[in-house]
């Protein structure tokens, strides 16, 4: 009976055995309880929920009574047989599924949506995102969460624009180590990049507008941006990032979503002379350029390069960032710079979309930034990955040989390995036969046809011990692959 | 320099004298620092910082050099005067504003959304749908997230349906209070009612569908469902909640969106009768119902009644709630209990909205809920919210005597006080002057001009003594608008 989550509550007008009474039946007309299955006594049951056993059995008997229920001398106490038609036919006999808007026909067309369904993780899973859990400073958060509960200011809705001491040191960490040039007040918060992306989609897009995305990208980002009608135009994107002369001359666009510090998925860095020509381009066009900086926090070779807001005079940059990456993923809480005109259009977005992000979470957050955590956490988070950068480099020299080309890692937490003359997908099915989690390129191709074959490997949240393990495995995955 | 929130981080690439700089630069194109302005002195920095005054000399003599700084013999460092210019011009000359999309022109057309400028709250605050937050057990709330952050299932992306244990244990709580009958699948988690009312908009509406709310309603609601180019159709309240025989008959309706327990703002309960009434009407025209159960938990007399998801057979109900208005408003975790065929389009909505709500909270609610805790903080929460509504309506007739009629308080945590011979906007101002928030009901209306003047007060968060002394101060105010 433990599936089915009984829980009574003593506190409610509703006596117990009719709470009982109730869940049970409701347990029946769902199916949770099969025609035909056996309950519990009513002595095993009372004991198992602290209940007088007499309240137990007031609920059999009313079951019992209405038919739900049947007795069957010395074998105990069933769920009627006869209901079978009943059970089925009860709630929802064909189970209605409303029309759905255009939006959610372009949000929903394009197949499932990825996250949705995760898997159980494989062994050695080199999601890429996944920062190590193991080394988030576990009892740190919660002492400043035990602060913020004492301190007692939740007692409100929070601000929808986000708790105010963590935009002023979201916009100080920003300004010293992204050159992000900002106001407190252009900060808000968000439950992460993608909220971000969803309400300046729903903010800026009338049905037809053109929007440029990298080709390879980000295809959540490209999936959001399509759902409110916008016309995608994907740029391709080379050795230096985003080929900025090839951005649509006639027509331009109304937006261009960007990765520039680490290329998603291909981990390229954009070049300077490429910024330059994208931010004149916006300004030539009026486009909007969101900047999505989602891991620019690791960087192990080569010199750190500003973000393209710093580097933007005409107000055009929205700069994105988030903190699930570096923390924990589950940890929703990211931020938006935005230019002064869409301050208010945007938080009155954001109220409108959920009200606010949660309060304890940022008022903790503000006190990690500000009390120096932060900045212990990512040193040491870059140093483990700059261990694992190296360990993965290694392990795919020793493992794969030339089967592989060495990626381009000098930034973030994963990499793009190219395949040769193995197909991606039978390549997925033999690492994951072997407990290998790796990633297809081919989803983040506009046209997946014409995308060479590619993995994807993060490997922030692996040991150096398991990285060569993976890789090991990946190996011989590839290898039985190419037969 | 408080206010300008230096904070240098020495586990960036980037030195900290070249960190500093770039902080006193951003200041002072963004003019947080103002022309003219006087800077500490680098000894003085340095110590508040925690530097090597050399470090700080460094930063002042890269910005002296390149002239935002000027040194002025004998007077210390200050902002470049001949900066004026450049400080207004730099970072966005004329601050460029992008064009809105049809979305934002109708989310935001209607003038101010509400709540996104919160203002300090006045001493005798009767805010509707705000717990008592000194009543949260923050201990227990504490420890068990502590209890989650040690458990450490916090390392992945967190399932965008929600905890499962936490839809299981909703679910079960929703089949004993409020004979919602539901699996644990169609239970999905989201940041509050607000969020749930978004995301079903946009799977559902088209633009130019009509949609039935009540009048008066909820007013985020309405905009929410205008905004995805909902056509609405009001249908008025009386003292049995939503006239059911008055839905439009020709042409049906898309979607209505009611609150049954405890009409929003009026109080009244939807009477049995209209309630199958409703749901007869929603099956012949196909119409989903959105029935935003937002405060049920609170019942002072007569039997409870049950939810409109429960009585319907026909899979036509959406059911929404929320612990915000239980817990702490902050703690932005609510829940949809969704017809089999809306799950999926939901939780892939959900995904592209924002990846999913965070885990922690929904790992620590879920052993709230299955430990026990609360049910006993809702007892503890009915037997305040009791004490304060016979509170509430003894200082009414006390201080109020005749001017106002006794208000229905059968259920919920606010009251609707009709005004007599009082305009409304006096009446707020005069509560206002005298520390007392009161809200008004117009902005509840679609036509706030017709609406009969009254004031909604919220109790739930006020002692019986502040109650009182509100009341009393709310008499005088009454008293001087009568004027």
């Amino acid at each position: 009976m433990d599936q089915l989550a009984l829980m009574l509550d003593p506190a409610l007008d509703q006596p117990l055995h009719r709470q009982l009474y109730a869940q049970l039946r409701a347990a029946i007309l769902t199916g949770r309880l099969r025609p035909g299955q056996r309950l519990p006594a009513t002595r095993g049951l009372a004991e198992q929920l602290g209940l007088a056993r007499n309240t137990v059995a007031r609920a059999y008997d009313d079951l019992l009574s209405e038919g739900y229920l049947e007795g069957r001398v010395g074998a105990g106490t069933f769920v009627s047989a006869a209901l079978v038609g009943q059970a089925a036919r009860e709630p929802a006999a064909a189970p209605w599924a409303p029309p759905l808007s255009p939006w959610a026909a372009r949000a929903l067309g394009g197949g499932a949506v990825t996250g949705v369904d995760l898997p159980a993780a494989p062994p050695f899973d080199f999601r890429p995102g996944t920062p190590d859990w193991e080394a988030f400073p576990r009892r740190i958060w919660w002492r400043l969460l035990g602060r913020r509960l004492r301190a007692g200011e939740l007692g409100r809705y929070p601000d929808p624009a986000g708790y105010r001491a963590l935009r002023a040191a979201i916009a100080a960490h920003l300004a010293a180590s992204r050159a992000v040039l900002c106001q407190t007040e252009q900060v808000a918060i968000v439950n992460g990049t993608q909220q971000a992306i969803d309400l300046l989609a729903r903010l800026l897009i009338s049905p037809g507008d053109r929007v440029v995305v990298e080709e390879p990208g980000y295809p959540e980002a490209r999936r959001v941006l399509s759902a409110y009608g916008a016309s995608i135009v994907p740029v391709p994107v080379d050795g230096r990032g985003l080929s900025a002369d090839l951005l649509p001359s006639e027509g331009g666009a109304r937006l261009v979503y960007v990765t520039p510090s680490h290329q998603f998925p291909t981990g390229v860095t954009l070049s300077l002379d490429r910024r330059l020509r994208l931010l004149e381009w916006a300004r030539r066009h009026d486009a909007l350029v969101l900047e999505d900086d989602y891991d620019s926090e690791f960087r192990y070779a080569g010199r750190p390069v500003e973000s393209l807001q710093g580097l933007d005079r005409a107000g055009r940059v929205v700069y994105l960032g988030t903190f699930s990456s570096v923390l924990f993923p589950p940890l929703r809480v990211g931020y938006v710079v935005l230019p002064a005109g869409l301050v208010e259009p945007f938080v009155a977005a954001k109220w409108l979309a959920d009200r606010g992000t949660g309060a304890l979470e940022q008022q903790a957050l503000a006190d990690f930034l500000v009390d120096g955590h932060f900045s212990r956490h990512l040193r040491r988070m870059r140093r483990l990955g700059r261990a694992r950068r190296d360990a993965l480099l290694a392990s795919l020299r020793r493992h794969l040989g030339s089967a592989a080309a060495p990626p381009l890692a000098e930034t973030g937490t994963h990499v793009l390995l190219p395949l040769r003359g193995v197909d991606e997908s039978t390549a997925l099915g033999e690492a994951a036969r072997r407990g290998v989690g790796v990633y297809p390129v081919a989803p983040h191709y506009l046209a997946p046809a014409s995308a060479p074959p590619g993995l994807l490997l993060g490997y922030a949240s692996l040991s150096e011990a398991e990285i060569d393990e993976g890789v090991h495995r990946l190996g011989d995955a590839l290898r039985a692959a190419a037969r």
